[in-house]
């Protein structure tokens, strides 16, 4: 589809042509972001910050169901604090920013920008932790961090992002494995409920694990050109940085314990995904319950008696409703507002004439199946309201259906090679667990371990590529 | 009074003995904030963050109301972005921090981590403001930036802070200062309604105006140590960015024309006014509307058969009708409880035990007053949201108040002296409006100018000081 922007027309390029560009033309044609002269950094323009809004209130009253409250901590954190968890700063070190100047004086230790909060919070959880009565800790913050990356793209991979963080601490090693897996599970559930996208929940391998964790949960999701996008990560950080920053406490029975402690987040990144999931060659098609905007009403034949004072009438009903309502009364074409709306992804479309308000009816047009219907004026929030819960379902059946179709079972090496060949998706297949064996295969293949789902499947007793004995059923795929 | 921490005994300093001591104290125990291990910068803990989010909450409403969206830019500006608004640079160069590496390598050109976001923000509107089409632009941005403090206190004057700020572009000089007239507006009912301070909206000096702006208001408080607190500020920019920027749009007329600016913030130092206009002795007092905690249930013998039982049923019904509450079952004594959330300051506190039960009723203890009724358990909820509007009505008038007591008129330069050696709070006067003259005050006296409020008085010709021609009637005050 095209559109118009001062005077030439500007072009999506196709899915199966490119897809990586499609992905790029998509968002910025729908003004999702811009570039900044920044390098690494987008500017998230209205459009794009209004789904990371709805993202951001929906999980923040999950996080606050399951007990979690809301903190802020700093922005900088000392170069001796990043440095007292060896795996961790092994990670992340070479991708910080570095503060080396503040004001008019040159810094006696530099300051990194955040790339995560680990290393802060717990310098105050070794305050605030004494006894087991302080237990558990349950906090999430909400912030920008930034991570220097080579080459970015914007939402999948930037410098600087949006994310929440989670950083819990708990007297027991059964009660941080606990929260670990709830929180997985709440992002499960959001990303199904809310995103509309099905995710496979299970474990990282060590080599992709979280830099610090003893262990790593993650949701992956398949886009739609195959590959994986890791959607949020679950982290059990078991004592490790309990030890680096010595976060003891007095338990019951008298005796002074390390804690246990989880982290978990997801970020704007996940904008990418629902991009990436449910867009098609008209651009955008958004979750209804993450849509900035739920209806967009077009007045057809705007300038026929009646018609504007019934388009407005049906907005004031909406969006007294609840319906995040926008209502198109600018001097443009109805073809020409058709597709600006559905390259913006917009779930439902209300179009209102003469003719229809003669017959008492409307037409409604589904962004998710590109149909239109005529339905009686009458009780019109109740049907909309009933559209987009059936439009939400479509998207994510579709969705769910559409990773079916690409995933498959590797029996062996052949199995395996021949699927990737074909481009075919996710690969399910047995693994022995070992680093060498995971970087030999990437090496072979391109494709990466995702997780080994919670689910698993028996598909034999040996690995899939060195034929040692299999230790679980794990995903493989491309990944971003 | 007294809060017992792991054994020994905190008291907090009385007001009148060293106000800014009690000011930390409170903030320290009543667990708002802590200090970390990064210069200049705090943990905005649990129950500060509440706060914070509830104030972001009703603001970001009135925003959206007066037709704003957020947005999300850098943090990071690159140096050549920073100068090139000649007034801007000056203010804002000395006090920013410097990110000179990335990951391994050095930059060629450093980048400033956010002071405020013009800059930035500009960059990006020379690139979106074409034609007349594209105007209005009504952005607001929710972040963090930060200013390298010499000396700092929590939530009044820290590095890194939290805020929004708003940055619009118009196409007439009339069409910004309405925006910047507008938004003053909002922040002044935000603060009566919400935070339950009273503020004195007027136009800033030359001197204290906002680096860049053509001219600034403001909204200033009166602390209760008489003190002034600058709650927010509105600036009109003029062409000053736009000139800097090259922002220029394509007019109805046909002609290539200079955009207007405004841009308007508030920050978490509210948090600082709220303590300091309506704290006491005993610690916080907190306006209903941004309390985290609204109602605290407090059980009195809750071994005795019911007493829980009943307690937890008026938490559900608090709860269930959108009353912020929480039922305190610590094993404690009531006395030990009632201390702690008078410390914190939650407006309601709902008393029940066994008696009470018997009547069918239960006592309500008011922050503000530190008074104490019965009150039927019938229709509990009405009640409690009745006596919370009426807490804030007295929060506010008590406030109110007290800044009239605590301001007087000065016609001549002896009773200015006077007052101020009386320790009187705000200085009405008329003033000549030249910095030399204002600089003078500054120095005899340890006041500066706060604004000349909208609401002007006369008070004669002659400026107070100096005794040439006065042009407005200011208010003067010492200020945080």
């Amino acid at each position: 589809m095209a559109k118009q922007t001062g005077g030439f027309v500007e072009h999506i390029t196709p899915q199966n042509e490119d897809f990586s560009r499609w992905y790029t033309d998509v968002i910025k044609m729908a003004d999702m972001i811009d570039y900044s002269e920044v390098k690494g950094c987008m500017v998230i323009k209205q459009y794009g910050y209004g789904i990371w809004e709805l993202i951001q209130n929906q999980l923040d009253a999950r996080f606050k169901e399951t007990g979690h409250k809301n903190a802020y901590f700093p922005l900088l954190i000392p170069k001796h604090l990043l440095e007292k968890e060896a795996e961790h700063v092994e990670g992340f070190a070479p991708e910080v920013a570095w503060v080396t100047q503040g004001g008019t004086e040159k810094l006696a230790e530099p300051l990194c920008i955040r790339p995560t909060s680990e290393t802060i919070i717990c310098s105050m959880y070794s305050k605030w932790v004494q006894s087991y009565r302080d237990l558990p800790v349950l906090l999430n913050q909400w912030c920008n961090v930034l991570r220097w990356e080579k080459s970015t793209r914007p939402f999948l991979r930037t410098s600087e992002f949006l994310w929440q963080e989670g950083h819990t601490v708990h007297a027991t090693r059964e009660e941080a494995e606990e929260e670990t897996v709830r929180m997985l599970g709440v992002y499960r559930e959001f990303m199904e409920n809310v995103l509309a996208i099905p995710v496979i929940a299970g474990q990282k391998s060590e080599k992709e694990k979280f830099a610090g964790a003893d262990h790593t949960y993650t949701v992956e999701a398949m886009m739609l050109d195959g590959k994986a996008l890791q959607m949020g990560t679950s982290h059990n950080l078991g004592q490790n940085f309990a030890k680096g920053f010595d976060i003891q406490f007095l338990d019951r029975d008298g005796q002074l314990k390390y804690a246990w402690q989880t982290s978990w987040g997801v970020s704007t990144r996940m904008i990418g995904g629902i991009i990436m999931v449910h867009g098609d060659e008209r651009g955008l098609k958004l979750p209804p319950r993450v849509a900035p905007i739920q209806c967009v009403i077009v007045p057809v034949a705007a300038h026929k008696e009646g018609v504007l004072e019934k388009a407005q009438e049906l907005f004031d009903a909406l969006k007294g409703a609840g319906i995040r309502t926008e209502l198109d009364d600018r001097d443009q074409s109805p073809g020409w507002k058709f597709n600006e709306w559905e390259l913006k992804g917009v779930p439902v479309r209300l179009e209102i004439g003469p003719r229809d308000i003669e017959k008492g009816a409307c037409m409604l047009a589904r962004r998710d199946t590109c149909e239109k219907e005529s339905y009686p004026l009458e009780n019109i929030e109740e049907t909309v309201r009933q559209l987009l819960g059936k439009i939400h379902d479509n998207m994510f059946e579709s969705a769910f259906r559409h990773r079916e179709e690409r995933t498959f079972d590797a029996h062996n090496w052949e199995e395996f090679m021949q699927g990737i060949e074909e481009g075919r998706g996710f690969v399910r297949a047995m693994w022995c667990g070992e680093t060498e064996c995971e970087e030999a295969i990437k090496e072979k293949t391109g494709v990466t371990t995702r997780c080994a789902p919670f689910e698993q499947k028996d598909l034999g007793n040996v690995c899939v590529h060195c034929g040692k004995p299999a230790k679980k059923m794990m995903y493989f795929a491309k990944s971003y």
